[in-house]
């Protein structure tokens, strides 16, 4: 059988998970960044991903900075770490998660992992067996279907209600669910659409998790980038309630997003999900992951323990001041509606009213065009499953960000099916 | 269901994948070195990892230092990197391994990961699929049986033969694949056991895989640690033959198994097992992968480019060194034989005779006492997967390797079953 058969091309990965139907947010960047015009002579303007460090003011703290350096330089941590984790970022991260919480997380509820996207792929691999299926939100983060189709889950999506400040349709959940549903995925302050969920809500949906028997992933990448009415509560809290797998890096928070220095949490106090048989399957799980580079590790406790607060201070700050001239910029903007003041997180989600316009099919032509004819990048919608909405990055300096909604107002003019006096 | 049953627990992992009998190296070297015995005031000697970092001798080189340190201080690669990795480190790469071949690598042909280990991780995940088997050397390196169950795909061991330099064995390669076979693993040069494979041991290994018609997992994370009679020649330079994913790292060479930058490199110029769909399937999976840290991808290329060549040099001149010590000593110790002298990599298998022991009942004895009695860490064969071996670690300080084999020595005289005059 030299040749001849398919078996070198490896055709027969028709067996293997369907992934073909996951359009990820990076991918339909790199289409929109090709589909850029250089003839119109307009500096690019980013606002498609959730990744501010380029921009001088959102540049992280010296004592990051310096804490890596200082651990590459001191040659003592060039060798391997215990695969879950460098002990004593385990207990620096134990300790920081603590702060927020009514009782203390040890290091061994800590494992370490490469960015918050890997820690993503822990819960979901771990959970994953035969006929189970996970309960994720729509709007929501594509890499949760990309993980869940690659290790065999289903997935059933449930709600974000726009007119409920994109909360979660809890009774929708209740409907999902079923004997092989293996978790609840919750994400606060939420990506895409930039809401920060109450106490009551999180609780809420601690109960809900509760009567059903799953634990919450709760996906807080975002965690303490909160600017408006409510203030961050980590879901940690309602541990006593339901198990909690929390997930986190230093990526958003110290604006890192490279360093890819993530975590993965077990927050369950009554300990009803944490089992010898589990820590010892996680354990095993983590002998075969990467995991981040040693030297970050190292610099994990210091970085938590000095980092300033004004330094945080100033990002909630830019945040703030952005997602302000986001959205007075975007009242400018008939086309596109926002349904929920931002208040966390980097982005927010608006709904685009094509019977306004006269030649955009949809969001992505919406956004292809915009691309070639304004250097603009903003995601369609239909990437984090809302289609004809577009998701807007405003984690950008203060200045681009007003140039790239101005350019987006002129683009509508252009577009519009009324006519216009000027 | 509040309560009361299992599921929150978890018990029904049953379901998952069986990990629970495959012994990780690190996970036997904690329980050794919980087994020491601090009463007996000898400092401890570990030949039990392959990890030399923490001897001064084997300390990276400056410019690997300094160029992440530059990359960390320039703050330009805080941001995230492309999840297929950093296209100038990607080059960087190509351009490496291109070196040693007769043909070009280009950097779509490479793939950035975190470490070997998740090379190794993703090699097995691409090829699973349902009923799917992979041949793996014995003994081998227990990340891949731990990798194929949680990915579900079936190990078949074939032996490496002490007796021919521990040569694979292709009649046993041959017997063992059928048509749901994907792959063909080789670890060259070797860990566990030491040996360099020669150009035409290694030419009809994929000649072998050709007619199977399945690609090789070439794992060469020991790439150019040869200081015996065979060069190192890698399995690259046959991919006309056969199909080759090349797992690699800086791990070794460069003596940084810490810093977590790996490669899983597609060597196939005839394209037989590159087709779009696979670059498609490959590419999504890196999407869910963490993958290394920017600022280390970046370091790369002037890594690759600048390190000088004293710096290995120095290395192979430190590992001949040290596997001679080896050698001569294990000749001092009648229980222990040694088939084949190490001829690259930074370890070696030496056979275990009980028949000279009095009371060591077998590789797992023998080790737990010797790390009580002498505070000397070396592994039990059982962990690569020779019952009755051992794995010695020679990447040590010489002096250190010196004294660690005295302590076994005397460890034998004292467990000897001979009568001794002194």
């Amino acid at each position: 059988m030299e040749n001849g058969t398919n078996k070198w091309g490896f055709e027969d990965a028709e067996n293997g998970p369907d992934t073909t139907t996951t359009i990820t947010i990076k991918g339909l960047i790199s289409l929109l960044m090709a589909n850029i015009d250089e003839g119109n002579n307009k500096r690019l303007i980013s606002l498609g991903m959730g990744d501010p460090s380029v921009y001088t003011c959102f540049h992280t703290s010296h004592v990051a900075t310096e804490s890596v350096v200082d651990a590459v330089e001191s040659n003592k941590y060039n060798g391997y770490a215990p695969t879950s984790g460098l002990p004593q970022a385990r207990k620096a991260i134990a300790e920081y998660l603590s702060r927020d919480l009514p009782y203390k997380l040890s290091l061994d509820d800590v494992f370490i992992t490469s960015g918050c996207t890997q820690a993503i792929d822990v819960a979901l691999s771990i959970l994953a067996r035969p006929g189970a299926n996970i309960l994720i939100p729509n709007p929501g983060f594509p890499i949760y279907q990309l993980s869940a189709s690659f290790r065999g889950l289903e997935v059933r999506y449930y709600d974000l209600l726009p007119e409920k400040g994109w909360e979660a349709d809890l009774d929708a959940i209740k409907a999902l669910a079923d004997q092989n549903t293996v978790a609840l995925v919750i994400i606060n302050p939420n990506n895409p659409c930039g809401s920060v969920y109450s106490y009551q809500h999180l609780k809420k949906t601690a109960e809900t998790a509760r009567k059903l028997s799953i634990p919450v992933i709760a996906d807080e990448v975002y965690g303490h980038l909160a600017f408006g009415g409510n203030p961050f509560v980590p879901m940690g809290v309602f541990g006593s309630i339901v198990p909690v797998l929390t997930l986190g890096s230093l990526s958003k928070r110290w604006i890192v997003p490279g360093w890819r220095l993530g975590w993965f949490v077990i927050t369950d106090p009554s300990c009803l999900f944490i089992t010898p048989k589990i820590v010892e399957r996680l354990k095993k799980y983590f002998d075969i992951l990467g995991g981040p580079a040693t030297f970050i590790q190292a610099a994990v406790p210091r970085i938590m323990e000095q980092t300033d607060g004004t330094f945080f201070k100033k990002t909630i700050n830019i945040l703030k001041q952005a997602s302000d001239i986001c959205l007075e910029k975007i009242q400018e903007i008939p086309c596109i509606t926002c349904p929920h003041k931002p208040e966390g997180s980097m982005a927010v989600m608006v709904k685009l009213n094509l019977s306004l316009l006269e030649d955009i099919n949809d969001d992505i032509d919406f956004c292809f065009k915009l691309a070639k004819e304004e250097s603009v990048i903003i995601l369609p919608g239909v990437a984090v499953g809302l289609k004809n909405w577009l998701r807007i990055t405003f984690a950008a300096d203060p200045s681009f960000l007003e140039e790239g909604l101005e350019r987006i107002k002129s683009f509508y003019h252009r577009h519009s099916n009324i006519q216009h006096s000027n």
